[in-house]
């Protein structure tokens, strides 16, 4: 059987995950909270079993659901998505970018990418007979940043859409809104769309905005904007996001969606619609992870690892060629292994080789793990 | 924006779902129960959450999920999988089946589909850039069947897969011992693949055996098997079910499956681990839905309406050709409308127009909604 996807191994995530398992290590490789979510979520997607909602939901996601994630979006961003045309809840935010790519990008057109890129977006692109095109972050002083000019110059009459994530992962950069002027102005005059994949939205921090596409109509309207409960309420397994985009974008996603999953579970999509009623949850996500973030720099802080910013996501990336001159994935496999903490080499996320001496950290964890694992670290 | 999928509207099911809530009419269309689950799933899932497994699983799927899976399989069919490197957990079947099929049919490849078809095998094989090629069941006294020397003759170099559904969805035919050896000759001695979907695999009746490939070698060798939980456990609206296939074919399926949905509910996929332990509920399930059929099928059994066979599913196929003379779809929307009860046409399983003057009823019922169904049929 030839390969439909012969570059693709088992994701970096599953791997170090293993690895952190077999070793014991403390696990901040995978992106995944070692707490648990608010017992209130839980309680109402009980209650919605059993009150025997347990048999399929509209297509494109409960009514409630819909109107929930659109009454967010407009009291956050200011834009108004039509729940009923506009907005479809998917099995994750991964599907939701599968879908959204396979929905628009014809075989041969081309898509730029941004590196470091998200684990899945080059094999969608491939699984849609797209071409992926990649202009890479610049890491300076200050972090990583978006060089536009050299987006711009990627873009050709075969360009069919832009993808791009903020807040970034693996880098915990933020895109601003001179990143969306900019973007914006490459955009203008083309019929080139964006994917623009928001699922670290509520993790934004030091008081800056998460600069939202849906903050910009000109974007907006020719996005798809995609977004995950599963990292917002602590619940990465329940496989739950949404995908918003205006009427024309959204009646190709759901021609694709009904074909690839159908629908989302229906009692977590009414347990989550009922409890999305309180803002609270994502309005205080911010802070509760910009105390851990503080937490685990602040344990770093004397250390030889020398600390990227983070303003958003709940990752820590860090420079580690003070400590040594290992190549990222090996690097990786020795903090694992024998310091006894899993990280995630940000090689794992170029298409071609490329060391910068960085790994990635993840927060999301206890304090009581944050500082286990600060303990095996900061000494370095 | 181009559509991907041009000749795709809005399925049938939602279609007909929709008009039968606008007009009260009893919904015997689209194919999921009115009545609830066993209360003791839900606690097994409302267990697992409540335990904070709430978290990514494995990629794959939780090994308890895998092994129950592999034990049923093999006690009812006598076919062993190994639940590390040949079953997959899926978000439902419909996802299961679009995955295997982006996973081994490259541009221009040929796919075998049987018609009347599920409707999301075409745009499924289109999504891949693969070429649909329809060979049709027949329609005789007995029913439908698989005119299996039609099937060989559309074999060519670029024949990359068949697609074959029994019970089958929408007619309640089932493929016997003989039609797999005639596929199985068909097969002999190419690289054509199988995909069998088998999410009825439970609902076989009149002492009848489902006529899993499993049971057959040298079919489970070159097949992707697919089966639902969904339907088994009366949980439509969960979308689990999962894949099974030798290694070699279930790597490429995990390479598109991580980069789909990456994998499926946590606590959903424990509860169902947890109640799988009791073969009682899946070996039941023939008797009990049976019941339905019978009653179904007596309460027609005098009017003018034909019963066509319902070997297995959990649906009624029924020739209404003495009572009108309408186009089916035009049949079904008079019927939901006016008579109120939704059915679903059997034309919209084709790919051309083809009209038999034949509807699809679903007898997944409670038996007051069947007997309410039926006195508004039965005078017809
Ligand atoms: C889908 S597993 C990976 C989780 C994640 O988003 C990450 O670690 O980057
Ligand atoms: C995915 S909705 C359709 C349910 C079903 O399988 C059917 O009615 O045939």
């Amino acid at each position: 059987l030839a390969s439909r996807l012969p570059k693709v191994g088992t994701t970096i995530f599953t791997v170090m995950s293993a690895l952190a398992a077999e070793k014991g290590a403390v696990n901040l490789g995978q992106g995944f909270p070692d707490f648990d979510c608010d017992p209130a979520l839980v309680d109402a997607v009980t209650g919605a079993m059993r009150a025997g909602l347990n048999q399929y939901p509209p297509m494109t996601g409960i009514p409630a659901l819909r109107e929930a994630i659109s009454a967010k979006v407009s009291a956050l961003y200011g834009h108004r998505y039509d729940p009923a045309t506009d907005i479809t809840v998917t099995a994750g935010a991964t599907q939701g970018i599968l879908t959204a790519i396979l929905c628009c990008v014809h075989p041969g057109d081309e898509v730029i990418v941004i590196e470091p890129v998200y684990d899945s977006y080059v094999p969608a692109i491939d699984m849609a007979g797209g071409v992926p095109m990649f202009v890479q972050m610049e890491v300076g002083p200050d972090g990583y940043s978006v060089p536009w000019d050299r987006v711009a110059a990627a873009v050709t009459p075969r360009t069919r859409a832009i993808m791009i994530n903020s807040p970034h992962n693996p880098t915990g950069s933020i895109l601003r809104s001179a990143d969306l002027d900019a973007l914006a102005g490459i955009l203008r005059g083309t019929n080139i769309l964006l994917i623009s994949d928001e699922v670290y939205e509520h993790m934004v921090y030091d008081g800056q905005q998460h600069e939202s596409v849906c903050r910009h109509p000109e974007l907006a309207a020719r996005a798809f904007v995609i977004s995950s409960f599963g990292k917002t309420y602590h619940v990465t397994g329940w496989k739950i996001g949404y995908v918003a985009a205006p009427p024309p974008l959204m009646a190709e996603f759901r021609k694709v969606h009904q074909f690839n999953v159908f629908t989302v579970n229906t009692p977590v999509q009414h347990g989550i619609a009922q409890y999305m009623r309180d803002p609270a949850p994502y309005l205080q996500l911010a802070g509760f992870y910009q105390a851990k973030r503080d937490l685990f720099r602040e344990g770093l802080a004397g250390s030889r690892f020398k600390l990227l910013p983070s303003d958003g996501t709940y990752f820590q990336c860090v420079d580690y060629s003070a400590i040594s001159s290992l190549p990222e994935a090996e690097f990786a496999t020795w903090l694992t292994s024998e310091v006894g903490v899993a990280a995630i080499p940000v090689s794992a996320f170029y298409s071609k080789p490329r060391e910068s001496g960085i790994v990635r950290f993840c927060f999301a964890k206890k304090d009581d793990t944050l500082r286990q694992a600060l303990g095996r670290l900061a000494s370095l």
